[in-house]
């Protein structure tokens, strides 16, 4: 995301009444209505804030006295520009929500429904497709087959980027109203030639403005966006949010991807709601870290019980291990989900699994040489302590001497070998639980270690490039 | 340095006799003369590429035929542009090398001396200083009572900025001529001007500009550049450029300035003439420090012999590892005093580092725990091993979240905690050499886990600038 250049204020409308979802046990007015820890409103709002706006038209109308007090805090919490115009009429159609905002609006700006969830890159393609000139821009999805609702959706046909048709139920549509706009003051007689034809509602303006070829659509289509009407789409939006998180860009190793993540996605859905920090899991994920090297340290104390205990220790150890592994993904999905991540967050959480890995090392190593009494363990629980922190190092250092982020694909053949902290705390987990526990200790000495020679040559050769 | 703004070509002189120097035991023509390892001219060349020149045209004259088949091979070499401009006539004064580069110049243009020594910084000053209007500049310099030899220097006189006066043994000058210049070719016919009243030095050019206000001095004090005129000053320029790696901006720990840097310097004053590239006193050192923690091994493995043996091997290894630590600094010094320096030899020298400290700290645990069989410095050992890289994870995590460099001062009275790599060597330097060898280990284990913790706090305050 590029962020600095989408500096449009963004109108967002939330003066309609939303009835189908009201239908459910939800007693707020449908902009408040909570999604896995934000409301609708506030997650619009943030959402274009890692767009990179920070100004924001919210149109209120229906229960607007709820709403307002909400928006005061969100604008003192967030230290953004919200400014509330309100709509008496909102019920004569969307349309007129937006015309209320015109006195406020001289130049481009963004136009999106309080109840639509989306992704930040959505707002990015509008403003890469704008060029200037004075025409309206809609965001289409070509997706059709694809939506949560088809009949309930606003569609559209194309001739080449032009609007020519725009409705509900319409023939042969080409695409669908995604409800994201760039638009112009141009919008603002359209909308008023509609409503004295009697049609209040936006898609009345926007036909308006197709008939002067003054509409255009640009293709989202593969972005997410999902129009929350009934309960049934709520949901539907809670899925969609939390599948995200698995095709968000990070450096997922393979054991986050395939086992973590499955496990991890449950916990954030229900962890979600409750005001609940990301810092606060990170703490979690580490407490459960540090017992597991405690349960480690207490296998080696207890070295001259019967083996059973030591197992069973060692066993619960690794499980502990796991689980901390497994929240070390929640603190980041939660952060991600309710826009709460912070660099100080990152940091500490970093700094935080550096400790967990090292004594977890140092606990297995203990364990180990109280068992078996030999010093060469030791000396190979050095090296793995000394490898933990390798990946990261050459990272570092190669960000800094080549200026660029050293890729996965710079590694050639030497990224199929695991090494990730995923991989590695479940290497500990099945050396606890299959009383291996000198064998996890000779993976994590030997592979760190032997990724770091290989990938002398390979750093050499991603220098010169 | 910002390097990519000054895109001017350069022009170089080095058609001259340079007899003075001549007069010694060298043999060859003076832009040839070795200086720490590099002829002056190609000293020259690679210092205007530091900051970001990479077009040049150098002026030859007397012994050209000696000179051009080293320019050759220095562009090869370097893969730079570099034209060369005869001059039959050079016995006629440096201002008709100039002015044979007429056909080749239509804009603004670098001029240098061969035979000066100079840091990089002093071109960006004359390119920030030059606002596009029709006049040439020079660097000059008010420190007169430091030049090495005024008597021989040029002098000027100012009003202001412009140069009203320039000559040798001129009355109550205000600064010394550097003879660095940012010319337009309005200085040809200056020089043409002045050719013709028989004066064809390049002084006499810029006389001429003078009358006209075409001349403008741009204060370079302070800046380190070093005429090399005779065989003392040549000396003088050596002690000159060792003497600006003491004050180049690196990030230098309390032992390499005060202690590692006298030595150091003493041997990159000898081994910069050979060639040994940076890598390969890299790898000495790297060597010195792998013989260190072999003794240190050693030590534990004759831990039933006389303790005289066992003192005297940890000593030794004690050494080795501050010898070590002295090449560590010379392999930078030599990189840059020849300009040697990439970004895969600092990621090389780093890695290997961080496995020599690994071992050394690995050595001392192992004889420390052969000679008291406590295995409480085992445990303790870990935590030294762990917090090695504590400072440079916490800098590349502070970078990558906060996308700027952790400072010193973000520190507050912790940057008075001495933790870096050269105080760390010193640590087991006093260890081994005063059979210490458990408090070495206790100071590298406690320090920066130490600091790591306190750190926290700063990150939060620094994060929130």
């Amino acid at each position: 995301m590029t962020g600095e250049s989408t500096k449009l204020p963004a109108v967002i409308l939330a003066a309609g009444e939303g009835l189908r979802l009201q239908n459910g046990a939800n007693d707020k007015p449908k902009p408040l209505a909570s999604l896995l820890g934000l409301n609708l409103l506030e997650r619009s709002i943030l959402t274009c804030c890692q767009a990179g706006i920070d100004e924001f038209i919210v149109v209120v109308g229906y229960r607007k006295d709820e709403l307002i007090p909400q928006i005061d805090e969100l604008r003192e919490k967030c230290g953004l520009s919200i400014k509330v115009v309100e709509n008496p009429n909102w019920q004569a159609g969307n349309g007129t929500s937006v015309a209320a905002c015109a006195p406020h609006l001289s130049g481009p700006f963004l136009l999106l429904m309080c109840d639509h969830l989306f992704e930040p890159e959505i707002l990015h393609d509008l403003v890469a497709a704008d060029d200037g000139s004075d025409v309206c821009l809609l965001g289409v999805d070509r997706r059709i087959g694809d939506l949560f609702d088809p009949g309930d959706a606003t569609m559209v046909r194309l001739e080449g980027a032009a609007i020519t048709a725009i409705g509900k139920g319409l023939d042969n549509p080409d695409a669908a109203d995604t409800g994201f706009f760039l638009c112009r003051p141009l919008l603002f007689p359209a909308l008023e030639k509609s409503r004295r034809t009697g049609d209040g509602s936006l898609s009345g303006g926007i036909r308006q403005l197709s008939g002067n070829g003054e509409i255009q659509a640009v293709d989202v289509s593969g972005r997410f966006w999902h129009d929350i009407d009934t309960l049934k789409a709520f949901e539907a939006g809670v899925d969609g949010l939390l599948e995200r998180l698995k095709t968000a860009k990070r450096i997922d190793g393979p054991i986050s991807r395939h086992i973590n993540r499955f496990f991890s996605i449950k916990i954030t859905r229900r962890l979600a709601r409750y005001a609940i920090s990301p810092n606060q899991i990170s703490v979690v994920s580490t407490l459960f870290g540090l017992l597991g090297a405690g349960c480690f340290f207490g296998a080696g104390v207890i070295a001259s019980w019967h083996s059973l205990w030591i197992w069973g220790l060692m066993g619960l150890a690794g499980l502990l291990i796991q689980i901390s592994s497994i929240f070390d993904g929640v603190d980041g999905e939660i952060a991600r989900l309710k826009y709460q991540t912070s660099p100080y967050g990152a940091y500490l959480d970093y700094m935080l699994d550096r400790y967990v890995d090292g004594l977890t090392v140092m606990g297995m190593v203990y364990a180990s040489y109280m068992l078996s009494g030999s010093f060469i363990i030791v000396l190979v629980g050095f090296m793995a302590v000394f490898g933990l922190p390798l990946s990261s190092i050459h990272r570092a250092k190669f960000l800094a001497e080549a200026k660029r982020n050293y890729l996965n694909e710079d590694d050639g053949l030497l990224r199929y070998l695991p090494y990730s902290r995923d991989v590695r705390l479940f290497a500990v987990f099945l050396g606890g639980i299959l009383n291996k526990v000198d064998l996890a200790i000779y993976f994590l000495a030997l592979v760190p270690n032997l990724v770091a020679l290989l990938r002398l040559h390979a750093v050499k050769k991603a220098m010169a490039k």
